[in-house]
């Protein structure tokens, strides 16, 4: 007998009657012998229903309110789930993250977990209850509701796994696993039976949307198994797990794209030292999160730095640089915002120098300009033009023939 | 500087519009220097759809799961008037009932409010902050959120109002106050000034759905001075309030009617002790509520029982007596849907002895037949059919000229 903790997201919630699928899923599972702990997300669109009603009425909200707000999404699809379990003859108590004592810190809105007391959690389980968990939320010390930010469901599952032992826990959503690329973009793009937890953050890092970053973080320090699985089909989804020997036959796991990214240019700075942190100080101070850097020497003698960002920040960061331009001696700042970052990832793959040439190679042959490059131990990433990226992900996707089986991998443990 | 306690019902938070009106109207108090919280019902309608979705998904739902879905309605509305004040400058925080301590008792769905520790409330409204309670709901002692039963946000206005010592429990609704009968049957219904809370709770539970019957007691009990209001109007409204010499006066306060009666008669039954006592436990294992009962010796020397109850219970109250038809040596039993109970309520109505013939003159002379009579010490009630029962309230209250002003009692302290 295993200890399974599900977790199902909005559009697996969307309406009654998909709750009652879920309802089956979780059944079945109870079925097997296993206990069941389930975390649950709102239903479809209630969180933006909600947020959008917390900024009619006041356009600047306050983080603690719109937490009290937005957590009744989470409050009302886990006593649903709950009833439709119950009304099976399946005995199911549902819980918000407060009542499972999931303590946060941090402020509204993006607060983090510090603990979990699951006990009333073991305590249903153990008299062999279906336990249901409001995901997304927790309380703080004085008792506040608090959410941990968009996505935090799970990151939630996770870590209630995480403090359940749970042998596996296994995120339900609308897509059958993890590609090696989106296949709205690629149709040849294959499903991975399994990922390990680097490669997985690094994948949703740089734009896969099938889970969020933090929780492959979580999963990956307190070594839970994880799986992404479609709530639709009986597909056995991809297994997120630590690397084993198996793995390192396989290079690249995956390309990934992340739109909507800008580029600053700060032109012609004195080469002196302590310039670059003066700039990056004052972005910081901005809160807004630079992405990938470059500094060159131009041809005057001067430097360059150019860095990029998401262009929801672009604004903040040109005001910043155009306002210290003078105080860093700069002779100007250019933007640019129609550029996509274009990314390939992978384990083992710096110990495979030609990686790097192939993605540089498929890309050029293409016509495809490349205008900066950044590399980590597991990934190549290469900054295009936006119109280029569809096209750039075929084509790297074909060099690598991701789209063909590999040598199997599903016996990771 | 006073303490106030607002509680506003679910019509007067129908939209955003109507949240934002109500959070002026709450500004206003604190704008005249006084300390505020108020108790939120939720928006109009939606504990409806949430208690409907349950029963969709569940014909017969876990009342500790309804409790869960339906006490989100109050949590959205708490916030969203938060936001709405917070965004007009006027400080104000939201809590739900376990927030501020408010342990219920009894079981799910019909909670019973055991203690408050309002301490959170007092720490902010000492910060100068308008205070936000949900109402309807609190918590067991396990954590599990509980409701109070529906109109229990009422309840809550006036414990969490004792608990305060607040100097005045205002309950803003979509009328402006206690009127003699109900002015949609009686055009010249006139609006009381004050009422006694032992009128009042006649009042409530005769049919006047101006306030919840338990608030009333509550009131009562705890010594809160209440007062009905509009919440769209500048009317004063009625105010609640223990009674007074110059309350003598007025004998009759107000007619009031109760719609959707059943009688139930259970013919010739032996005229030997016990036998009523054996019926109506017999009836009071279904969990029935009895009304008005009359027992009387009939022609051929045995005895009929006649009781009234709400028609709901009908179906259950006619299978158990005549399940035990035989048991009592009942002759049969006959039952009779289309009946009403009006009343008259008003203090010091026994000592004027004249009220009853007046009350049974004005039917009598009318041509309205009564079925049966029950009096206590401020209130006569008759049953009658249902298709007299406007015309009776109109004619009773043209005999006690109810619609002319009266003596001023407005300076009960």
């Amino acid at each position: 007998m295993a200890l399974i903790v599900h977790k199902y997201g909005g559009t697996s919630l969307g309406d009654l009657n998909k709750i009652r699928h879920v309802a089956q899923r979780v059944a079945a599972a109870k079925d097997q012998g296993d206990d069941v702990a389930v975390v649950v997300s709102a239903m479809a669109g209630e969180t933006d229903r909600l947020i959008r009603l917390a900024y009619e009425i006041n356009p600047d909200p306050p983080p603690r309110e719109v937490d009290m707000l937005a957590s009744t999404g989470e409050q009302v699809s886990a006593a649903l789930l709950a009833m439709a379990l119950n009304a099976m003859g399946y005995p199911a108590i549902s819980f918000t993250g407060g009542q499972v004592g999931m303590l946060t810190i941090g402020v509204h809105r993006k607060a983090k977990i510090r603990e979990i007391s699951a006990e009333r959690v073991f305590e249903k389980l153990r008299d062999g209850m279906i336990v249901i968990i409001t995901g997304f939320q927790g309380v703080d010390i004085h008792g506040n509701i608090t959410t941990l930010g968009r996505g935090g469901s799970d990151t939630s599952a996770v870590a209630i796994a995480a403090v359940l032992k749970a042998d596996l826990c296994e995120i339900y959503t609308d897509v059958d696993g993890v590609y090696t690329a989106d296949p709205r973009i690629v149709p040849t793009a294959r499903k991975l039976d399994t990922i390990s937890h680097d490669e997985m953050l690094e994948m949703a890092t740089l734009g896969a949307k099938v889970l969020q970053s933090r929780s492959v973080e979580f999963a990956k320090k307190y070594d839970v198994p994880l799986k992404v699985r479609s709530t639709f089909t009986n597909d056995p989804g991809t297994l997120i797990a630590e690397e084993t020997g198996h793995m390192e036959q396989t290079t690249i796991k995956g390309v990934t794209l992340l739109r909507d990214q800008a580029r600053v240019n700060v032109l012609d700075l004195p080469n002196v030292p302590g310039i670059a942190a003066k700039i990056f100080k004052a972005i910081a101070d901005e809160h807004v999160n630079v992405d990938m850097i470059v500094l060159t020497e131009n041809n005057y003698g001067g430097t360059d730095i150019s860095f990029t960002l998401g262009i929801g920040d672009l604004k903040a960061a040109h005001e910043t640089t155009q306002r210290i331009c003078s105080d860093v001696s700069a002779k100007g700042v250019t933007v640019e915002e129609d550029v996509a970052k274009i990314s390939v990832v992978g384990i083992g793959m710096q110990s495979q120098p030609g990686v790097a040439a192939d993605v540089f190679d498929a890309l050029g042959s293409n016509g495809i300009n490349i205008e900066m490059i950044s590399t980590s131990e597991i990934k190549i990433s290469c900054l295009i033009s936006s119109k280029d990226a569809d096209h750039a992900m075929r084509v790297i996707h074909d060099r690598f023939k991701l789209g063909e089986p590999q040598v199997a991998t599903e016996e990771v443990t």
